[in-house]
């Protein structure tokens, strides 16, 4: 048995424990972040927190081996004198869905190969894709991440409000969001662009701009041109 | 039977070609668009040619009723003197690729009920998701594709670019541009905004912002304001 602390109770600390609750090999034990009276001794202690408690927190912690699950912190900001390392996974968390593990990437980071090894371990008992990942690649992992999923979500955003504009309804568009999210599985995204920008269809582009708002005009045109220049 | 003959031999065309033979209460034929010598008489008349196209081909058919596949082209573009209509389906088709029509979106317009009817009528033999869409509302929609489909196409994109500046592959990211896409079935993507700048985390923002190249840079910061001003 490999016991592992979690401190926190978002929702990552909450899907971990459920999830680590159904690991033959896991002894899981969780506490708040705000409850650290006495802290329970563990071999391996996440730190499920917001990002800016990782220093305060890791500070009061003497246990063997501590990781924060953050993507855009660094392993150095971990404050405790022992060993350090980083469980990110790499997936949106929302407390009423449901989160399937075995779809997750799980990307670990260690001071040391046995440490690695032991984070890899845990990984493995709720997880099947481990990836190595430093502290840099990890932040760009972040930052791309902050495109593919935000950003995206907002592109998703304005063609709901031009929907509700026009009253017709959203819907329309789903099979098509899923089917672009689909084909990059396959296809590189820079071979599946199609559209007026690639074609450089410049009366569709001038006809689609009179019928925006300034906000959208603006992302209209700037992504327009970086997908004509081939960026 | 119903007699419909498909003018073109692009991707659409093909695809329609397809499975309107697997359909039993429909008669298909298929000219080129570059050879109507004789063009052969059927009840309704596809044109799935190019946008660029529609008026000069339509305006040599006799045949009773002429619709176009285009999501940007209004019916009044057609310059035949019969009947007009359009049959646009909104999903992206590529040759490589089988087409689900049970899942494809088929907005139809026509002059007149009894016209519609009849293009609802085909639409139904080979699809499932039908739906009364007038020019303007169709337009709408096309511009919002191209938010959805070819700008979302562009993050995914730069998302490629940071991971392979970086050296970490690109499939660690492809959860969760599945999920992001999957969320919006169930949560509108106003409410699924997640991230720094909904959050205003403006630590995060300047960190991954001196990551990034100029031309990211301005889109990230684009999208990041637009986020924030909630449209």
């Amino acid at each position: 048995m490999i016991s592992v602390l979690i401190i926190g109770n978002g929702n990552i600390a909450t899907h971990l424990v459920k999830a680590f609750l159904g690991a033959d090999t896991i002894n899981v034990t969780q506490i708040n972040s705000r409850e650290l009276g006495t802290i329970p001794k563990a071999t391996v202690t996440i730190l499920a927190i917001s990002d800016d408690a990782i220093a305060t927190i890791s500070s009061k912690i003497k246990n063997s081996l501590v990781v924060h699950t953050s993507g855009s912190f660094s392993m150095e900001n971990l404050k405790n004198t022992t060993n350090k390392g980083v469980f990110y996974m790499l997936q949106t968390f929302s407390k009423e869905k449901e989160m399937d593990f075995s779809t997750v990437p799980f990307c670990l980071e260690a001071e040391n190969k046995e440490d690695y090894l032991l984070l890899e371990k845990i990984a493995k008992t709720i997880g099947r894709k481990i990836y190595s990942v430093n502290s840099e690649q990890r932040k760009a992992l972040h930052i791309a991440a902050v495109f593919v999923n935000n950003f995206t979500n907002h592109l998703y955003t304005i063609g709901n409000d031009i929907c509700e504009k026009h009253q017709v309804p959203f819907e329309i568009l789903q099979p098509l969001i899923q089917e672009t999210s689909e084909k990059i599985k396959t296809l590189s995204p820079k071979k599946a662009q199609t559209g007026p920008a690639i074609r450089n269809d410049k009366k569709t582009i001038k006809s689609h701009l009179e019928l925006l708002s300034k906000e959208q005009q603006e992302i209209y045109k700037l992504i327009t041109q970086a997908i004509k220049n081939g960026n």
